[in-house]
């Protein structure tokens, strides 16, 4: 059993994590923080929670890393940074679902996104897409919870980047959320009338998520590369599903595509690839944590089409940062996350 | 651990009755069975099922009563009815997801819907709306497990016919379904375009689960009751809600009811009376066991204007069955559904 | 040709009329006016309207009303009533979407809403009902133009209580509004993903358009009666159905009823009466002025469920007031409303 | 005034088409037909219609030929190229909503579809893309009216290939539709619940638009091309937003890209070209003609991403059609097709 303590835990990402861990049998829940919400409780900011008594603190880091194991946050980007030290590492693990610990190129974090406060910190974080990186998660006191968007698309290309199978230049990824990606803030834009009954693009060319892909996908290629990202939103509340181009190296084919699959996900329980013509779709991911992957070869123009899907609150955020906390602390993977999802929902 | 089978596996309720079940710790799943699609890998039916080695069989009740401490049926009226015997009962309990072993009267049962093929053995069923008949239902044979419109119309007014607060023959309940109420079956009526973006009434003051709602209440008031139920459909995958209006008898007032609400529902873990002023909203019970229940009296008509909300696959079928079996069982109420749902979703 | 001028033109009801208006074959808009985007082009607020060249513009009662020959006013409610007064009546006719010209009881009024500031100018107002006050409409200079809600309610009874056919205190109205009814303002609870995949009733026993439904019925009945009315939030942008439930008085049965329905409304256009055990479904009114009205007899109960649909934005609204307009300037009724509207949509 | 017929009314295409012919004023329907239908009103086919008097017909093409000046056909591929022969088109013009006319090159059709049978008539065919193709459509006895897909596709590219602005073999084209555009065709795929809630990607590679593009976009371009083409399934009724993706030549840069929009689509009214750093969305468009298209040029990746928008079914099919009927007949272009589309809807 391991004490937790959520800070901003009354946005979408973090209410999902707070139920997650509610859900989880090794865990007990020390404190909830909201800053909108301190001194509400829980159950009035989601009754879905009702008859729970948690009740809604302001947060108090240092309060929280004394009596915690892990703290995960769940913050703006800027206001991990500006938080977390070296004092707090000493005493608690941390599992930031925020931007701020993602990338490690801090140039190109502060070009994307803010000035960096604790650059030191982010040396030792790890990126913890757990598929990929595993083993460098366990033992490490820091780690950046992958984005929605990126968890899906590094996934989707990883084994092809990883075995030189596509031209990791020609990489375009086309990729369509649901709107609890946007979060629970007031913004006339997600206002069901105006997100119902239509889709756009938006941040086309300038996504922040677009730099986190191009980093993990450059250490997978072993140079540095860059890519096209387009983000879509849909009207319905959860998922993503990414659609993936790249041009195929002079010897790829179908079956060696299948091989580098296999060959890097064969073995994960989280990770499902579909059968040859068979492609993801949201609907049998959302609200579990698998991430769904199908791909064909299109000979006519030498191009691999890969569509990976997950659920963006759930592997895209919660359910990811529960499968890192039972990485760290030596759980099965698949606690309190390895259920059979419903459907329809 | 227990053994159960599921006949008709494949519709969304039988489906969210396998999931439930293959969830739950003490379970063991002998065998799903399928008409349709006998042979198949139920996760390629149900891919979010996904990787469970499942494969629908066609079913054989003889051979599943001999293997099994309980069989799931969730098949069209008229099925049920025809196929239990007294001899599968000697061996096996029976949790009936269907009509056939709802309606006390038969006269009743076979003006609304068809012959029935079991009236002997009728006579020993359970109507399995688990707060009200829990301790019936425990040692009983078969279980009748209530319908969807039944169990939210029901427990929304129990405690208020129970408790001669109200006028039994002013009940008019109208009642709002999301759509997989309606089942997976291919009908023109519920392609997406057709049912996106409306809302209708059907089957107004017809329904099949009019006499059902009556006769529970009937037993309630101790006395023959009539009602109104309209039921309509909203275009969403989940979850009833049931508006109820009844005039008061002269000494009801919102104190007394709320007594009323308190005294039958006030240990329940599944019923959460809301505080007064709120009111229940599916979004709140969506892929939970939860029944929410809020009232308001309207002294400008002296009516009590009650509310009650489910999931209509999960406490209106799957999860009022899983229930059963827990009660049955001797097993925790909660569990296998005892979890928080997640929102938004 | 006559000149028109919007107050209050940016909401989503103020911009279906600048729609219809514009598309109007004689109707020239002088003027679209709106406090929160004044000197923005209109098709940057609606890009719908693009290539429209309209200018939203502060708006200006007193130049409006030289300009013009009838300004509509879509404000919220106590608005209204503190700007019309006899200057502007004696130049230019006055049709109000709001709620402050639709009560001819000023304490009823100001018990719902608030002080009426101009209550003289209330008493030659007309409740513009078409198809009820047509003629009472004809000549009038200002019409209070009903709800959306009441609409749909009183359409649905209005034949029944007239004729003396229904008990008008055993009048019960649960009605369903798709979420443009909720206006295109700020609400956490109008969020995409609060409103999806949900239904609620709200303003339980309290909401504003009892009392108008109230008013216009008791004419209709000759004496005052008293309602329960029901609100509910569906999960789809426009529409309103009505299921209306009554007792039935002695004499009254299914032909008689059908008698009524046609006495009023078989010459109507816009009012579509349903064949026998067909029932309004909002899907075939959406985008169009026509209300839609179908009843049962269940002699169970011996009770009448009354069914109507309309679209909230156009009969309910905008449609309406175009339909007032074109009876106040003698156009035909139908002009600029009266097509074939488009389905699925 | 000119007589019609429609043959294949009753799917969502035909349905849209009768409607905005009906709402025509140099109209005159003579006959609307349908095989599943004929002998039924129209208006029980789509209430939406009533108080219509249309009768559906069985189709008789010779009768229809001798009565009208234009036939439209909306049926399955293969259907078209059947009936359509010399002798039909020496009494009257036909626009084919279908794929039959639309490809030049034969083997490339029946490749893709199927057995072409009137494949002299092709050679006077022409590819109704109104925008691009009006002076060859004027005068001409048979148009094929383009896919849906196909005229968001090729719009939004077209002056960018036609002016040399992009690498041809480099386009990616990734597109999202509504579920009207998969008809009104029992399919358990289709259903409201299988649907909501979810987007996939289908028909990867092997979608029958792809050749359609790529023939119009090399004869564009002066040589042959070949495109990826992805289409996806939304869960909303209506529209289509198509995200292109192409490589820039080596001197486009954002202002000679904006320059050929405007060249080629600046005295379009139906084509609005968004303003810098805007992008279309569905709801826009929605229940219109109107295309949209907003781009930007991605320095890091040196691609453009061009985005168009259209109703699938208006300007998709049956308003395409309506415009190609306009310019056939010398009536203004957007004649019963021009008005401004509602919002939110």
């Amino acid at each position: 059993m391991i004490n937790v303590g959520i800070i901003g835990s009354t946005g979408y990402a973090g209410s999902e994590l707070v139920r997650l861990l509610s859900n989880h049998r090794h865990v007990c829940i020390k404190s909830v923080c909201s800053k909108s919400y301190a001194g509400n409780m829980y159950k009035n900011v989601y009754p879905n929670f009702n008859p729970s008594d948690l009740v809604c603190e302001a947060d108090d880091m240092e309060k929280l890393a004394k009596e915690c194991d892990v703290i995960f946050l769940a913050l703006p980007h800027g206001e991990a940074s500006r938080r977390v030290n070296a004092d707090i590492l000493d005493k608690c693990r941390i599992i930031d679902l925020g931007a701020d610990f993602r990338l490690q190129n801090i140039d190109v974090y502060e070009s994307w996104y803010c000035e960096h406060y604790s650059k030191d910190i982010l040396k030792e974080a790890v990126y913890g897409l757990c598929e990929i990186n595993r083993e460098k998660i366990k033992g490490r006191r820091i780690i950046g919870n992958p984005g929605c968007y990126t968890t899906c698309s590094i996934l989707s290309l990883y084994p092809l980047v990883k075995e030189g199978l596509i031209e990791p230049d020609s990489i375009i990824i086309d990729a369509k959320s649901g709107v609890s990606g946007a979060g629970r803030g007031l913004s006339a834009a997600n206002l069901f009338c105006e997100v119902n009954e239509s889709v756009k693009a938006y941040k086309i060319a300038s996504h922040r998520h677009t730099p986190e892909i191009e980093e993990q996908l450059s250490y997978a290629c072993g140079r540095e590369i860059t890519i096209s990202f387009t983000p879509h939103l849909i009207p319905m509340n959860r998922g993503i599903l990414a659609t993936c181009y790249a041009s195929l190296t002079s010897d790829a084919d179908y079956d060696r595509l299948r091989e580098a699959y296999e060959k890097y996900y064969g073995n994960e329980y989280f990770i499902r690839i579909m059968d040859k013509g068979v492609f993801p779709e949201t609907r049998w991911v959302k609200n579990s944590n698998f991430f769904d992957v199908g791909f064909t070869v299109d000979k006519r123009t030498n191009r691999v089409i890969a569509v990976g899907a997950i659920d963006n609150l759930f592997k895209g955020a919660a359910g990811q940062a529960v499968q890192n906390m039972n990485i760290l602390f030596g759980f099965d993977e698949k606690e309190g996350i390895g259920f059979i999802p419903p459907f329809p929902v």
